[in-house]
C-alpha cells in the first residue's frame, strides 16, 4: 500500500508517538486526520490544519465523534493512550473509558474497513523469561497498562478472525526522543543534565532497555502499513540492540559534554530487567531497519529539550 | 475459611449459576446478599429475601451500587456475565459496560478487603493444542466472551500483586442443570425429547465435551472458597469426565425413555473440539471432587424442564 493519498486517522496524534507519526504521514502525501482529546497531547506539536491535516477534538469513549472521524477513512493509527494508565496503581475510571474508546474504534474500523494498527507495547510480556524478546515470548503483563494492551491485542485477534477486521500489531518498546511527555530514564538523564544535576545509575547498572528513538518508531509503523505482508501479523517494534542503564547514563554525559560524574546508588535496584527486544521478525517481513544510535538520538532530543525546558511545566 | 454467619456478595445471583450458588451458600449458613439487573436472571430462580437474603437491584456499571452493595461484604463471587456476550459477534456496547462493571467491583473489592472470587471459563484456553486441557494451556481465545474473560483474570493476577487483591480464578467448564436460561447442549437435546422431536448428532458424534452438572460446579465453588490454599490460584472445574456429542444424545434418549432414533448429520460438523478438561489441580489442592454423573443429571434436569416448559418463552 502507498500512503499517497491515502486518509490515515491517527488517535492521540498530538501526543508524543501520534505527531511525529501524522509528520511523517503528511511528507508521504497522506491525509492525516487527528483525533485527540488534548489531555497530554499539545497544540504546538502539530502543525497548521488545513486540507492534508484535519482535527477532531474529543474523547474516543464518544461513540457518535468516533463515528465521524472514521468516515472516508482507510488507516487507523492507534497511538492514543492515557497517561494516567502507565502509572503504577491508575485510577480504573481510566481504564475503563479507554477500554470504551478502543472497542469504539474496533466497531467502526470493522464497518468502515478500515486498517486498524494497534500501537501495543512490550509491556505485555511481563518479566523476561527469556531473551532477547521475540513476539512468541509468553504475554504475563505485571501493569496494568500491559494487562490493558494485551486485552487489545486479543480483541483485534478475535475480531480479525470473527469479524473481517484487518489488524496489524506492533509492540513498541522504551521510545525515547522530543516531545517526549512521559519522563522516561532517557529524558530525566537529559533533563538532569540540563540542569546541572548528576545522573545516578541504580545497582551496577546492567539492568536496561531496548531505547528506541522516536525516528525510528516512526519507521516501524509506515514499513507495516505500506507492506503487503504485514495484515494479520504482530511485530516487535525496537531500536537496534540493548542499551544498559550504565552505558545510557555515559552516552548522555558524552552527549551533554558533562563535567558531573555518574553517580551509583547500589542498593536501590527497582527494576533488574534487561528487555532486549528481538526485532527479527519486523526486520525480515515488513523490512524494518532502525538507523539512529543511542548518541545520535541523545544528541537530538538534548537539543530540542534545550529549547524546551518549559516543556514539562 | 468457614461460611457460617459469612457476608457473601454474589453477582448475577438470580441467574442460573448464581441462584444455585447462593442456595448452597445460604445452606451453609452464609449471609448471601444478591446483585442482579434482571437481565436473564429472574425471580423465580430466588427464595424470599430476608434477613440471610439480600437483594441489589441493578447495573454493575454503577459504580455506587456497587460501592453499596459491597459494604460488609468477605466474599465476592462474580458470577454474572451478559448472555449476549456469549453469542457471536456480540454488540460491544454491552462489551464496555460489562467491563465497567467488572472494574467497579474490583475496585471495591481491593477497598473493602474483600476476596474475590472470578467466575472465569475454559473460553480462556480456544481450541485445544493438547488435551486433557489443564491450567497450563495457552490461553488464546477464540471468542469475544473468552477474551473479555481472559482479560478479567488478567486484571486480577495483577491487582493481586500491585494493589493486594485476594482473588480466587475458577475456569469453568460446560455447565448444564435446572435454570439454564441459555440454550446449550444438553438442555436442547432434553428439550427436543420433551417435544417428541429426534436428536440430531454432527458428524460421528465423537466430538464433544466435559458437561458439569450445577451441583458439581456449586461444589467447586465452595470448595475453593473454603480452602486456605485457593487464594492467587487458578483452577479449571469441570465434571468427571469428557462426554462426547454421541454418549450424550445416546443418554438423553435413555433418560428420556425415548423411541426415536438418533438422527446424524454427517455433513455438519461446526466444532469438533474434544473438550477434555483436566480437574486434577482442583481435586489435589481443593480437594474437588464431581459426583453428579451424566445420567443423574440428565434425569435431574430433565425432571425440571418437564415442570417448567414456559421457562424459555
Amino acid at each position: 500500500m502507498t500512503l499517497k493519498g491515502k486518509k490515515v486517522l491517527v488517535t492521540g496524534g498530538a501526543g508524543f508517538l501520534g505527531s511525529h507519526l501524522s509528520d511523517a504521514l503528511l511528507k508521504e502525501g497522506a491525509h492525516v486526520r487527528i483525533l485527540d482529546i488534548f489531555s497530554s497531547g499539545r497544540h504546538d506539536n502539530v502543525g497548521s490544519f488545513g486540507r492534508n491535516l484535519e482535527l477532531v477534538q474529543g474523547d474516543l469513549a464518544d461513540k457518535n465523534l468516533v463515528a465521524g472521524a472514521l468516515q472516508n477513512i482507510g488507516v487507523v493509527i492507534h497511538t492514543a493512550f492515557p497517561m494516567e494508565i502507565r502509572m503504577p496503581n491508575p485510577p480504573l475510571a481510566r481504564v475503563k473509558s479507554a477500554a470504551a474508546g478502543f472497542l469504539n474504534l474496533l466497531e467502526c474500523c470493522i464497518k468502515e474497513k478500515a486498517l486498524f494498527v494497534e500501537i501495543s507495547s512490550i509491556a505485555v510480556y511481563g518479566d523476561e523469561k527469556y531473551l532477547p524478546v521475540d513476539e512468541k515470548h509468553p504475554m504475563e503483563p505485571e501493569t496494568v497498562y500491559g494487562v490493558v494492551k494485551l486485552a487489545e491485542e486479543e480483541f483485534c485477534r478475535v475480531m480479525r478472525k470473527t469479524q473481517g477486521l484487518k489488524t496489524i500489531i506492533l509492540r513498541v518498546a522504551d521510545i525515547y526522543g522530543p516531545r517526549n511527555t512521559r519522563v522516561s530514564v532517557p529524558i530525566k538523564f537529559l533533563h538532569n543534565a540540563c540542569l546541572g544535576k548528576a545522573n545516578t545509575v541504580h545497582g551496577t547498572g546492567t539492568q536496561g532497555r531496548t531505547f528506541t528513538y522516536v525516528s525510528d518508531f516512526v519507521k516501524g509503523v509506515l514499513c507495516a502499513v505500506t507492506s503487503d505482508k504485514a495484515e494479520g501479523e504482530v511485530f516487535n517494534i525496537a531500536g537496534a540492540r540493548f542499551i544498559s542503564m550504565l552505558e545510557l547514563a555515559e552516552t548522555v554525559k558524552e552527549v551533554t559534554v558533562s563535567h558531573l560524574p555518574i553517580t551509583f546508588d547500589r542498593e536501590k535496584v527497582t527494576d533488574s530487567r534487561k528487555l532486549e527486544i528481538d526485532i527479527s521478525k519486523a526486520r525480515e517481513i515488513i523490512k524494518f531497519n532502525p538507523e539512529v544510535d543511542l548518541a545520535q538520538g541523545l544528541r537530538l532530543t538534548y537539543e530540542w529539550i534545550l529549547k524546551n525546558m518549559s516543556y514539562w511545566k
